[in-house]
């Protein structure tokens, strides 16, 4: 496994970005570095250009292979570790042309699972310094707001930074919300149906917009409630209510979760923050490449 | 073709996208829906939640086709077409079951690729309002820093907000940057090897990061300069030097264009702008699916 | 959805059974029947040889459909409807080479399908006529012993017979064995281990092959009992105690399932039993192709 | 090649049954021993549980080197070597995130493939022991009654247990069924089509339901009749008239073998037997993995 | 199926042809035709500029439609029919951006089997015009010469222009060359081995460089003999003498066959002439598209 | 890189040739040499049996690799190297059975690659010959008239052959033919249309008939001339007056370019001459394998 993924589908995954950057080779490499006198062996540093957090190097050797390079790399900062303007992040060595058609691909995936590593790092530490000591720690998570085809990556890269997993697919748990509860007509003919029909191997959640809806749920036996969209001053009164009734109940909140919402709602006694920014728009983390000469 | 795209990639992304999101199908919806009975159909609207710029709508039938599913969009805004808050992008008409399916990957899809329009057509209009009048246009462009097995989908946004296209990949364009030219040893002996050896469709385009080595390029046949994060001021002095030089010399800039940037360069005599925001962080447009009932 | 599974997954693996059977077409039927003239439209039937479940229908107009083929197919059987020795299951219109070259794939896929639904639902109805009247049923589900590449098919089928799914795969729900007890130390420590980090969708579920086992694990938290390969003597002793520590845990029965043993286990207060027969060794249910003419 | 098998296409196969059981890695064992420090290494055996005839060992290897893991394995009992209960079929060691991330494919495919030539074995051993001494071997040969998607891997077992190829697909190999037949009107009919038409390299065999048929095709020069069926009486008539006609026709013999059937055959002067049981419904033979700790 | 062949085989190839001659879309037509308004509709004809036999028909509107292309085409000659310099071999009609997109691939596919077609025609035209009348035509086929990955195209072609197919591959036919008679010895050993193992569905080819090789080989059994490079008076003398031994032996000859070659061994009792360059270098016979405004 | 290619893109490539020829494995060659005892270890050499040009040399062990085989090679001849009929290119060690099921494929593909390097040669060599001295060489081009999914290899051997690369596909250059011009009105309004809008990275290349076209093209701006089936004579007229508008213009001769008209245009002032039979029908150079026992 490579970072906990099957090698298969992570070559997969980079050979079609390979083949994405450079189906026919790199052109103007080429041009220069095609006999073998001049395509002399180099060293090239990828360097941090702000601070985060580093995400995505098990897969950088793979690229490289893949590429048929003889490249090694020699980590300067493991894998999750921090990340600092100007500091060495990790030096490369290997034939010009093969350091060359591989350093676009490397950067881009680098930076941005960098950029998801960094931003689940700053919502972990956010809610790490505001959760009242004593309490266990408020977990926080990513959503199926994913870009497309990079679900796996990211929520890896969620992973590094200190993010729990949540289901990674329709397919793979059960989650009732908006639409399904108006389908179906109310939250507890929902509830009554799920725990009728759900495969057992998973827990039942539910998401609910009002406190009613969330005391309804509570009530039909919901084991994860995800409380959406709701103010905090709503949910510092709620909460309390839903652990009188369920104390083992999971509370999950989403929706237009800031740092600073995070840390007021880590005065709550609740178990998960999910945030769909870590995925669909993390930004990207400033690193590039120098060659040493 | 699809948007101008080979309709086998396409569907090729899209099943792969699918695959991603509901390998086994969708477990919740399934359980309340999954009779004819309770699988009525129904009508649920995008709406946008953020003023931007559309852009994806032709995929998201090719979505609901591959789901098998029988859901008609029929589009109030056209691809390209503005959004303001509040506004109904699109309502779609079809089964619970597949509506529910497709929904994800539809609003992952439209909000990325919508968000990456909105942000070119903003450098698009930034320049236009700013550029003196009877200039040529400033183009705007993208870069490679795209997001791995996105970069058909994020370059197809980028010409849907009003940019153009760079070379795709390394395999389609000729473009000596830094490290070659540190390779190979001078601005000067690079231009030379790549005006003898370069495939002859492609001009020859060389980044450079000062004065000096840009009136060395023009000097030396080069067809396109990228001036690599000059200030404003000295491009303003370096542009008509070029000229005198070679007037139909192509001229493009990057490194950290914002807004305000293009906005002052936008008084040069330049033709191009790539600017790798576009791709690499473009962030999330808001659209949201309301079911109708 | 096609049976509730994606068009491209159920595509991709019926164009990869053909291309097993006839990369290159059908040599024989070629011999006879490529001209127009002798290629005339036939009836084939469908017939059964013995009783059992249809399973698998779904799939079969997709065969021919992927043949290129013009066949029609009119089901006297519904989709998991009851089978008997000599009844038409359904009748196939197209021409002789489209019939002929589809005959074998369909033929294995639904006698293969129909023997997992129907092996299924003897075990569903052997428990539902043991059931005390006025217990919640007994649920049958089956387990990871799937032929490689037909998991997805085999579970289909065993939906059909009237079973409930478990998880999917490894990566889809949380199942300690015995080798994960061994490797970890006891079962108090795995369980209190997976409490801790095992993501919250997924209730934990652990093997026990003792009684000792099982009331440590229900002290511990386990939602989900696996009594594996217990005496029905043992487990009649057991299981009350196990419902007085925790009135909700789940019982799921696993080890030498067979028929007789459901029967006995249906007075017990259990939840599910997990058959492996179901799927790595269901048999073939008999059924032919008839031409009519 | 593996087995006699294309690397690509055994690869392409494992990868996608990984695939299935996998996608996104072991959970539980995940929650045990992602870090170093618990992955320890560990030693595990395949123990037989009855007796049998050991298939498919040269894929084991390759299913841990898929994925990424660093499992050795030391058979003690060779591909095609007989199994005992109780036996130790072979050693695996390597990390245990490995060992059980491949345990379960490694024992589906082996109890298959293995269930495959274990009964294929015993036709074998049947007709062996059965046949006068100093007629040629009665060969067994499977049927295209196969698992769709498993097709070489059922081949290649029951080329272990000793049988021998019947063709492959329909695209090689000449059979004329009794479909053909009606639609072509007669036994002679269909085999002056195929004189003339077919493809050189392949011998004409054609399958009869009767003796006349049997005679008639025998006098239109079919090189193979397949016996579709035919009581033990009646093909003992029959038989030697058709050597007398034509001493060197092949003759096959198919429909509802048991082994007590095929025992009666053996007297007879027949070439093979084609059983379909072989690969449509061969059970399981049961295989473990015990941990040694 | 689409000329006999499987269409998810074909689409498969074509789609992959396609991939490679516009993986982003065809930037020429798009500069002047991706608006609607000048994206109109307009015929053009593919035009013959010599003579020959119209091979590969049945893929040209799978091209169009793979593109998404609304394109009809008209055939003018039907597949296998004669073509004249000057001709109008079909016209197609549909928007401009479709008809320019498909036709180099379109063409390129035609010119190439067509070629093959025609090749073939004039060997079977030569043998017809050069056989005694009376006697059973003398059979033209290819042989594995074929170009990569083109070859179930290629063999299309072959039939298309009235030659018969040889094995498709070396797994589905038995043929003992040289190299194998080295390997184990002797023409005799070779073939008491082949007859013992060989799978009964094909007939024991053995390719033999010699009278006396060949007299030894249909001594043993050899069901077709390949004769290889022998002059046409040293087969003129051989061929009784093979047949006397065995008068249904088949008899193919290969080996640098001319069209010149083939008339002489016309005379001769011989079955088939298997010819490489039919598939190897068949040239390419002269197409072009013509718009008609 | 393989030879300039993405390994991914050559395996899968070779995989499929392979899976072409041997999908089940060498019926053949396992009936005597697939005991470890007669699957001895042999030598093998491939001899030329006419002069020409190596090339695909490269891709040969990776032929022998994918079969799992335990092939070396040993080069006589590097790639691109001259060869004369009677020598040895290569000499492959190996098992017999190793040997035997790569042979045909290596052999199919040298010969191929080696007859377009081999025909290029003798373009370049021509024109070299006939090339003023003093003046700057005459490039020999390919076209896009390559065999369908063979492109990326036939460039390839271009290119060992001394030619340069065209533009790749219709993805990756512009180049406005005849029917654009038919479809757009006048070559002026195509070159204003292209110039304004086709992406930046680009010269903009258009095909002439005639040299009132041409000058109009050369007045318009055109970077690169495509002069298409011009006469010699035309040609001597017309370049110098090309030349005169626009010194630096590139151009390219095409249409029925043989040696005899590529020596006679070698006088004029051209750039480049692009040749279709490169790959459309560059025959078969003639290459056996004789085992050396």
């Amino acid at each position: 496994m490579i970072g906990g993924l099957l090698p298969s589908m992570v070559d997969r995954a980079l050979v079609s970005f390979l083949e994405e950057d450079l189906p026919e080779g790199d052109l103007t490499s080429r041009l220069f570095f095609s006999d073998p006198a001049s395509n002399r062996r180099a060293e090239a540093a990828i360097m941090a250009e702000e601070s985060g957090v580093l995400a995505g190097a098990p897969f950088i050797p793979r690229i490289f292979s893949l590429l048929g390079g003889e490249v090694a790399v020699n980590w300067k900062v493991p894998e999750g570790g921090a990340l600092l303007p100007g500091q060495v992040v990790g030096v490369f060595s290997g034939p010009l042309l093969d350091l060359l058609s591989g350093e676009r691909l490397s950067l881009n995936l680098l930076k941005h699972l960098s950029a998801i590593a960094t931003t689940t790092r700053r919502y972990v530490e956010a809610t790490r310094a505001a959760r009242p000591s004593g309490m266990r720690p408020l977990r926080i998570t990513e959503t199926r707001k994913t870009l497309p085809g990079l679900r796996l990556f990211q929520k890896y890269a969620v992973r590094i930074g200190g993010g729990v997993p949540h289901r990674s697919s329709l397919s793979s748990g059960i989650l009732i919300k908006d639409n399904h509860i108006v389908g179906v007509g109310s939250v507890t003919r929902a509830l009554r149906l799920a725990r009728e029909r759900a495969p057992h191997p998973y827990r039942i959640e539910i998401e609910v917009d009002t406190p009613s809806q969330a005391l309804e749920a509570a009530a039909e036996g919901a084991e994860i409630l995800l409380l959406d969209n709701m103010s905090v001053s709503v949910m510092a009164d709620l909460v309390p209510r839903l652990r009188e009734k369920n104390p083992d109940i999971l509370l999950e909140v989403s929706g237009g979760l800031t740092l600073e919402k995070v840390r007021e709602i880590s005065g709550l006694d609740i178990d998960l923050c999910s945030v769909g920014a870590l995925t669909h728009s993390p930004g990207d983390l400033s690193l590039r490449l120098d060659f040493l000469g």
